[in-house]
């Protein structure tokens, strides 16, 4: 088993970057405060491990159809997202919290989804995936996005009193987790038939066997974890030294390495004509954070946080969460894609990014 | 004639339930005070009054096709939320108006809807339905959202003067009838065809002569109006008594009596996977109310009321509004349904209804 | 070549009205102040101009299919647009510049799009049109709206501080002029057999030669900017005397007399059954002015205005937008056409229409 995975490390000169995973824990014990660093070297350390889950998602994948394993993916790629979440939360610092929970969804669901659309289209002049996998996502993106608009807008409108957000925030997670696991069953059992693939990809690299796929999924998510978290300690003092805003930081650039798993496997299926792959993770990523993360972090609170957190958002997360999953319900309505497809989609994120790069610091 | 009522009546246990309209309306005379009495009573007497006028609609609409069925059920079940309107529109109650308008544009498109879908989808797989009825019932629905967002949005940003909202409600009151009327001359008249049924109907019970259903729709909705007074008098009340806001009551509560009969014809309409009638019935309803009873109510306030009624509504209510209108224009978007469907927008109705019944009192 | 255009004259009642071109500049030299009857002499001499340039763009059209027809179309009645702004930009008028911009889209995804539908519908029972174009061009609008919508929208939430709304409409520009340009590389080279027509049209008119339908294109734009400057000096002292609001004439009469070139084209094009160049015309002009004209005015303003010019708007605009854009993608979703669905459209856009014209004259 172990000589297969030596083997792809030794034909992909991309996982000779493994080096580094061993290089950041070394360098957390030795040189604690090098921050600018520790950053460098943990993104060095992620984007191998990335390389890593994604050839062993696709083996999975390639046993169990697209759906499932997409779904999977998104899963065990989420897993970043929590670790680092509740590292925030056991600290009280639901401002980064939810900036991390509202940064994930916007990236997955603009970035992920655009660049899959974009690399995909440079290669193939036209590619077709499932529409209902994408409709199913986007519908329970919708929902969340809704669960999320209403406290804040209702807090906004009227003024509501002390404790009516906590007591609400503490309903719309129970509902979103019960409407999570109904999606489950509805795509995993009763309607798994709507969610075949639309076309049959290439050929690819021989996938591992099961087992070794399943091992390597779930260590090298430890992995991950254990590097995103120097990576989270270091990314704020980082990011003044780069010059980069706190808003900027906590919703693009934690979010984009947060994700790099994922991405890295939803690009290589764009790449090789399977765009239900990629769609699968984008949305069903943003979805899973959305409806299954966050709301299990409004839970965890009560038990491991200094005070209940809520589900309201600073307005302008929650117009960017909402602008997101209008364009990525639109933009999959059709089924279809082509690379300006992916070009629009990337320029609205530009939009958010450029906006939030500009915001000063005060501000936020 | 009379003889196949009975014969129906003695036939459907739940039409024995008509014993309590005589009930009620012996109790409001001899106890006109016993709130929670009367309002338990009320809604005793409407549940078969609904049945029977579900059975009266579906024998007119076996003769008349779906689409016509549903838009003549629809004219005649919102008799009530007219009647109910009408009576505190004389009493200057423009809150309560308003606040049954828009819930009943909410429950009708929400939960008559996600309640339709999901009911016909735990019976049937996949469910098709017309989509061109259903997308014109949403552009309708989507038109009138933008005639009640536009007073409040430009009235808000603006600071707008005094007599300017009067003035606009009124124009944009005859702009909503006279789309409302070309929309009807557009269905029934020069594009007929359009509307036809996606899939043929299961053969259900027999349908009445045309005679008895017509003269049974007319007479058994005059009852439910009657039965509707008392309800409506009884309801803040004993509202009070069980511990719910008036915002929950007005939207919710009041929202869903005065729509029962519709719902019974649209549930039992979807569970004959004739969901043709049931989208029919949920958005024409909707839309009807938006373009025809609520203009109505806004010229009829000029003889009727103390003073002029605006358009222009509480913030909260639009942001609903606009929501349900948007969650039943892409969800009706495919012409195919499955029971996750309707849990989706059920879960869009319950967040509303949760963030309703949890704010307190003062607020709204 | 020219005995060909005098034949047209002759044979066209409507392009008698050309007398007034020449009128209306020797009125501006012996009567400058009587504005109200340069007004009417302008709308007069801008009329025959429009139809002359719809027979000229129908003619290269004809020879380079309708897509590309129609954004040659949509690229040169902009230039009105672009002459009056730059002239108030000069002047360092900035609201106006913003509400004509704002108002020529608006004018053109909802009246101009409507209006087509509308007169084709009267005379054709369905129409069909390619969903592809219609939904690029839709795609670049949501595009623009969102760079609009966001610095709108932070402004607000966050009191952003003095420079950020300069520097981020600087970049947002430039994104927009990219996203534009690779729109063009998209539509006319990588992917144009998206493009290709619905359906063939009626033979027309006999085309002219490319030679005379290009000189008369490119002729006849001018006189049409040098009398709309006629038309744009005159409006706003017409308007008083007609008892119109500032914000009325720079929204609807500005932009409708400025796109009546375009609309003529495209009226004509849904009459003759070619929807595809009337929603080519109206989408493809909007989206224009949103990702061309407007970006390109930000830019200019550096050089040749008093002050650097932002892209925040009035929110009363910005919602206007959103709402044009929102209804313009969800009724070319289809790629087929009734008459209702122009009337549809219509209404939306005289809600606005009625709105501005209500709003008095201190609020804007």
């Amino acid at each position: 088993m172990l000589r297969l995975l030596l083997k792809e490390i030794r034909h992909n000169p991309l996982l000779w970057l493994l080096v580094f995973v061993p290089v950041v824990f070394a360098g957390e014990k030795l040189a604690p405060d090098s921050h600018t660093l520790l950053f460098v070297l943990s993104v060095l350390a992620i984007v191998p491990l990335a390389a890593l889950l994604s050839h062993a998602t696709e083996s999975v994948a390639a046993k169990t159809g697209d759906s499932v394993g997409g779904l999977l993916n998104a899963t065990l790629g989420n897993l970043t997202e929590l670790v680092i979440a509740l590292t925030a939360l056991r600290a009280g610092q639901y401002m980064l919290v939810k900036a991390s929970i509202a940064g994930a969804i916007v990236a997955n669901t603009l970035f992920m989804l655009g660049a899959s659309f974009l690399l995909g289209g440079l290669k193939h002049h036209v590619q077709e995936y499932n529409r209902a996998g994408a409709r199913f996502q986007a519908g329970l993106l919708f929902l969340a996005t809704i669960a999320l608009l209403v406290p804040s807008a209702i807090a906004q409108a009227d003024r509501a009193p002390e404790g009516f957000t906590e007591t609400l925030s503490l309903c719309l997670a129970v509902l979103l987790i019960v409407a999570y696991a109904l999606g489950m069953l509805f795509s995993l059992k009763t309607h798994r038939d709507f969610f075949g693939s639309a076309e049959h990809a290439e050929a690819g690299e021989a996938p591992w066997p099961l087992r070794l796929a399943l091992g390597t999924l779930a260590g090298v998510t430890v992995l991950v974890a254990l590097v995103s978290e120097v990576f989270v300690a270091s990314v704020q003092e980082a990011a003044v030294a780069f010059g980069m805003t706190p808003a900027f930081v906590g919703f693009i650039i934690v979010a984009l390495v947060g994700g790099a798993a994922e991405m890295a496997s939803a690009f290589s299926g764009a790449r090789k004509n399977r765009l239900d792959l990629s769609v699968g993770i984008a949305l069903g990523s943003a979805s899973q954070i959305a409806l299954f993360v966050a709301p299990v972090l409004v839970l965890l609170s009560y038990v491991m946080g200094p005070a209940p957190m809520t589900l309201e958002f600073w307005p302008g997360a929650v117009v960017m969460m909402l602008i997101a999953t209008i364009t990525a319900g639109s933009v999959t309505n059709s089924g279809r894609s082509a690379w300006f497809v992916g070009v629009l989609v990337l320029m609205v994120y530009l939009i958010f990014a450029m906006t939030l790069y500009l915001l000063p610091p005060q501000v936020r």
